[in-house]
């Protein structure tokens, strides 16, 4: 039976510090170079849909148009059908991009700002910006944020989703606060669902910015590992609650056939959406139509992206059984550290005791293994306790997971241990 | 020998307008819908290029990198050395893009916009906004500009590429001119090519505005169809001229293989590329690298890619042959109109008399033959003198091509008499 941490004696603490440092230092001898910094697909995956880089003998969409040649802004009709279908969302709300989501919601701040929307001011003009941040949440949506110089406000997470109490009234206060980013299944980094009551609630929530977005980054909503989590439609939401110009919607295929080289999709109303693609129109003649039909002759429709998601979760699954079962053995009896286990999505989020982040992490790359950096999770890379880390087990082999996620908990330890020894 | 059209009497003029109209009537008998409003590559130059849609079985670059993967923001190495060989740029120097480089010049715009460069402040902070804008140009290039508030000065053009005595003596005595949009060879639409001297002048001239930029879109920096025509290095000119930074540089492979699923690439002096980078890195992790791969194996190097273009050269040649065959023997006696024969390019530029363009256009379409707008190649789509037609011959058959272009030389005609003839 092992004592929690925080139980043992001081002499007991010394002595389990010197066995965690003997370990950590066999470690070190190793020469480990691994990486689990950013959600990447390991190369299984990747090996796994390598039918979409078959010859695309017939580059002729469904209706005819040359998919060689410029034009449809919108997107290849059938392309927009398969997200529709997928997402539960109207094919006429729907725009598709090139192979970044992150470049549509960047883009989509850029139109905010030069240009507005709705009738309403260019956001560049007005005196101050700021933005609702759920944390820990996606560092690159906070870089975008920050890039603008849009001011963060960081909202804690429940198991729920963002803690929608203190949304509704920073959001219902102060008329700076236009908008709040959101992943609403299998959260990164903690794979958090948002309920349906958290869904209902932003979407009829007020604002006292007429022109509040929700930027609804969906990036993992096919994306189930345990079981299928349902998410309920925040364009139903918006709707009922009497918003329906709330919510840009954001999807891509990044993260089901190649990351490099996937379909990227936004949506949003009809009105939303005649004035993004008259921007657009400007900025672009098309996103590539030749992969939209490399891509859908594949994926072809809801059914087989579901199986195809299905053969994916098979490969995912033993990577986040080795991350949870190695937290559970190494970390829950001696309390050391809490985490979410999450159902679906590309991350487990960990909290060490607080102020052990860092060194944690630091302990780690001194032994070889790089992870996401401290703070990452929180807006201006500031995590206020220094607790949280991403673990991001989708990039390596099984087999240097395992060794990664020992090692990492003995860091998460001996850290611990030396802060409860007092030497820092 | 026919007179031309200016020395007829009004009864000749009377005579030679009903032998018109009854030429034209036959041709809205015929039924016609033929599209030569955009430069479009024709069916026959798409398939020339289908190897590239083959199955790409190899998705690694030659240094290793999983190009499936995300990152790589810059572009792979071999697809920067490919486009520095090709158009003697540094690769050091060059970033890859998505499909577009039209989306390249306008995110280049938002950069400046937004957040500047070199230190200079935000163009959005500055209380006006010029950009030189030789025309006939691009409409696209003028949609940007237009977009963002940005005033448009034209500027006439001359046979060696923009009345440098004008460009020079704006761009020193306005630090609200802000730079100037180029097509440097076989411009858009009249296919002139900028001298060696109208080069070194860009490069070296003074302008008021220290972070005076020059938008070179080197779109058909590969296109020859009567010969090769030498262009001189921007980046040696602007180096030579103490300028270092001044030149952005845009090309794409979109009118080399597909249009819709090229490789862009934009290319800066070291410091401005890395304050690129920097921005871009928000927006993106990374463009398509595996269309790099697949536009690679095919375009190889230089040498291969000198080979494709004389292969599509012979696909368009017969094309321009038909437009400026048709032009010379249904208008040049007449004298009912100017134009440019083009070495390449894409487009022939042709002047009808003054306050005849609209007209003429609208007389075409009537019969079914569908053109670039009138005024489309001046800013504000306003061509003070009415009369800048762009004809653009890739896109329909030769056949296509022959009917549209004797049609179109009728409405020419009948138009010019008509005027002659004071109806308006």
């Amino acid at each position: 039976m092992i004592k929690p941490v925080n139980e043992l004696s001081q002499s007991e603490l010394a002595a389990l510090k010197m066995e965690l440092e003997a370990e950590y230092s066999k470690y070190v001898g190793k020469n480990l170079a691994l990486n689990m910094a950013r959600g990447k697909p390991a190369g299984s995956l990747l090996d796994h849909n390598m039918s979409v880089l078959e010859t695309l003998d017939d580059p002729f969409a469904a209706d005819g148009t040359d998919a060689r040649n410029y034009g449809i802004l919108e997107g290849l009709p059938e392309m927009r059908k398969f997200f529709g279908d997928v997402l539960d969302i109207d094919p006429e709300c729907i725009i598709v991009g090139g192979n970044s989501s992150l470049t549509l919601m960047y883009d989509s701040i850029v139109r905010l700002m030069m240009f507005g929307t709705g009738g309403y001011p260019a956001w560049r003009t007005l005196p101050k910006l700021k933005f609702l941040c759920p944390s820990p949440g996606y560092d690159r949506h906070f870089a975008i944020t920050q890039e603008f110089g849009i001011e963060m406000i960081t909202v804690p997470m429940t198991e729920n989703g963002p803690d929608m109490d203190v949304v509704e009234k920073l959001a219902a206060e102060d008329d700076a606060i236009k908008g709040i980013w959101c992943v609403p299944l299998y959260s990164n980094p903690q794979g958090i669902c948002y309920s349906d009551e958290t869904v209902a609630r932003l979407g009829r929530m007020k604002t006292a910015a007429p022109d509040f977005k929700i930027f609804w980054d969906n990036a993992y909503g096919v994306h189930h590992i345990y079981g299928e989590v349902k998410l309920a439609n925040i364009f139903d939401a918006c709707n009922a609650g009497g918003n329906p110009d709330r919510v840009y919607y954001f999807f891509s295929t990044s993260k089901i056939t190649f990351p490099g080289a996937g379909v990227a999709m936004m949506a949003a109303s009809a009105a939303e959406r005649k004035e993004i693609l008259k921007r657009m129109g400007i900025q672009t003649i098309g996103s590539d139509k030749l992969n939209q039909l490399r891509t859908l002759r594949v994926l072809k429709d809801a059914a087989t992206l579901k199986k195809h998601m299905a053969e994916l979760a098979d490969i995912l699954r033993p990577k986040f059984d080795i991350v949870l079962e190695t937290l559970d053995a190494e970390l829950r009896a001696g309390g050391y550290a809490s985490w979410i286990t999450p159902r679906g999505g590309y991350f487990v989020s960990l909290d060490t005791m607080p102020g052990c982040a860092k060194k944690t992490l630091e302990l780690a790359k001194n032994a070889g293994v790089t992870m996401t950096g401290a703070g990452a999770t929180f807006p201006y890379k500031r995590d206020p306790a220094d607790s949280n880390i991403r673990i991001a087990p989708t990039y390596p082999t099984d087999d240097e997971l395992q060794t990664a996620m020992k090692l990492f908990c003995v860091c998460v330890k001996l850290v611990a241990v030396k802060k409860l020894c007092g030497e820092f």
